[in-house]
């Protein structure tokens, strides 16, 4: 079958994230699915019981969680392969998702797999007495910030570490050594809103609202940035700060090869 | 009495506009004035009949339309001038209203007399396969465009004309004759999205919305630049093409001397 690259943008907002989960819940893996399914010409009653393509998204974004760039692929059925899926399924899927591109690739590339690293933009919105109502869908107010502490935080998080001590409880995995490559900071010229930009090659569950909650304490003058490495070699997620919540976080980039 | 000003940003989106109208229609001056009624201290009864302070805005936005730089001024009493203003409106008020500045000016300051110019912005989004969720309650999808001719175009709106063919109607004025200083154009990197933002000494109703409208029927190519004098001088609205969508507009700001 031939397979279908799609790069994605969606708000995050009205949805229970991206991985399909209990039937009734809105996901944007189910939106894309039942979609497909619909323009592949699935029976609509095998749709109902969830015979649909199966689609594989670079990372699962937790409930509320915003892209611009999120990738996914699917198998596509051969009869199909001349559709214009970009237009097709955005007549069909919700506005809150949208398909900014879809081409057909080679059956090696693997949305996932393939992917060399990942950029998430986290915005946080430094005004203390109000919000943009523009932006409050996607920004954490936090309120005033350090920002030269959160500056000299930032690098110790970088290059190859153990990370289970910003890995969410719950969700573990076995291997928790990630390669973060850079944090980088833009500010509005306004001054209202910091955005965080973190680039790597693997995120763990929450891994980026987690450390992102520990800048943030750094910010608000709770944590030290020297106490960082500590909590590296912790490997205790309960010694960490709080994670930052998911309206402020965009997955913007997928990078590939 | 002394004068409150207060700079205002909302979006627009759940609003039936800025003016008062009949009860049960949610407006940004409705939302306003009952919540400067509360911080006043008058009695919830007085303020079910409607036994408010009166707000006055700069503009009048229409049903949908956005403001990041909206001004409007207020009397209030002498008693509450120590209040935190800002604050406690912004505590008081739904998420889709925020007041950026609240400070005691003049009692000469009028909101719309004592205004010079206003900026507005219209925000089109060109790219006619999808519209960025993110970016769906803020724009006018209305696809791919020739750039080059607007621009050709918008430089026969400014100036001083009489725009009675861009008046709403139904809602005219007698003096139609109108200030428009300057049509600016504004790209975003992806070219996705363009800005047009009108500076203006005045507005007639609706009178941006008309002219997007306009530019955009010479962007499509159903306008030739050169037929807008003919439509200035016809003073006739049904000569002229139809009203852009509310969404697409922002109030940016409002400037006094």
């Amino acid at each position: 079958m031939p397979r279908l690259r799609l790069d994605l943008a969606y708000q995050g907002t009205d949805f229970q994230g991206w991985q399909l989960q209990a039937p009734g819940q809105r996901t944007i893996q189910g939106c894309l699915e039942e979609a497909l399914a619909r323009l592949a010409g699935i029976p609509d009653a095998d749709i109902r019981t969830g015979k649909v393509l199966r689609v594989f998204g670079a990372g699962r974004t937790d409930s509320g969680v915003h892209a611009l760039g999120q990738v996914a692929h699917v198998d596509i059925p051969e009869s199909r392969i001349h559709l214009p899926w970009r237009r097709a399924l955005n007549a069909l899927l919700p506005p809150d998702i949208a398909v900014l591109e879809a081409a057909i690739v080679d059956n090696d590339f693997h949305s996932r797999v393939s992917a060399r690293s990942k950029i998430y933009a986290y915005h946080l919105w430094l005004e203390p007495d109000f919000v943009l109502p523009q932006r409050r869908a996607f920004v954490w107010r936090c309120g005033e910030l350090d920002v030269e502490s959160m500056r000299m935080a930032a690098p110790l998080f970088c290059g190859r570490h153990d990370f289970k001590s910003f890995q969410n409880v719950g969700t573990e995995v076995e291997d928790t050594v990630r390669v973060l490559n850079a944090i980088t900071f833009a500010a509005d010229p306004s001054g209202r809103e910091l955005v965080l930009r973190f680039q790597g090659e693997g995120f763990l569950k929450q891994m980026v609202r987690n450390l992102v909650g520990c800048l943030v304490a750094v910010g608000k003058g709770k944590l030290e940035p020297q106490a960082i490495p500590d909590l590296l070699t912790a490997r205790d997620r309960s010694q960490a700060p709080a994670t930052a919540p998911a309206c402020g976080l965009t997955l913007e980039r997928v990078i590939y090869c």
